[in-house]
């Protein structure tokens, strides 16, 4: 079977506390995952490490054959768009041997607005 | 029985479409809501209008005695920490006669491992 690993993408804060909350919901994440999943990472666009390919090479470092690229974003704005397309296209062209699959964002979720619902009404 | 709005923020994106995205979310979470809630609207920190107090405002000119604002972000950066707060505050002191409430955010949701993993592996 292809090893899958799960890179979950988010902004990245100047505030340390809220990447290490993003880290914590990653781990959440990976303690979710299903077989097909062999591990879940974390990688910042701006402001906190890993970045990007940082990310993406630790994946491939643990031996990924297949990453799949989940942008943690509310909307497609230009980080959706354009700047995580552009990060991973220029990984691919570095490591042709490892499908990167970039999936939709959080905002597509349809699950999103119970889960709104269940915080603002807590 | 007092009249209870909920109000998301977003950050805002120079790309329209990304805006419209977060409008329509609104729209989906006010479909769900309770009897509790009369309305859900949407507020913008940046880049993108309604402003905070804008969306404030709406709120009370809707007639809202009550407004439960919902940060739409995933981890307690500046924004949430420090931007929003602000900006309520400043709401407050200006119209001390609505109560106003600022809920956790999208992070602290126990349904976002599971929402996240619906997506990523759809």
């Amino acid at each position: 079977m292809t090893q899958k690993h799960l890179l979950l993408i988010a902004h990245g804060s100047r505030r340390q506390a809220s990447n290490d909350e993003v880290r914590q919901l990653a781990g959440r994440v990976g303690q979710l995952r299903g077989a097909d999943i062999a591990a879940v990472e974390v990688a910042f666009l701006e402001l906190a490490e890993p970045s990007i390919p940082e990310g993406l090479a630790r994946c491939v470092a643990q031996g990924a054959q297949e990453i799949v690229v989940f942008p943690c974003f509310l909307a497609a704005g230009t980080h959706v768009v354009s700047d995580i397309p552009e990060a991973i296209e220029a990984f691919r062209a570095q490591h042709p041997e490892v499908r990167i699959r970039l999936t939709d964002h959080l905002g597509a979720s349809a699950a999103l607005p119970k889960a709104i619902l269940e915080v603002a009404t807590a």
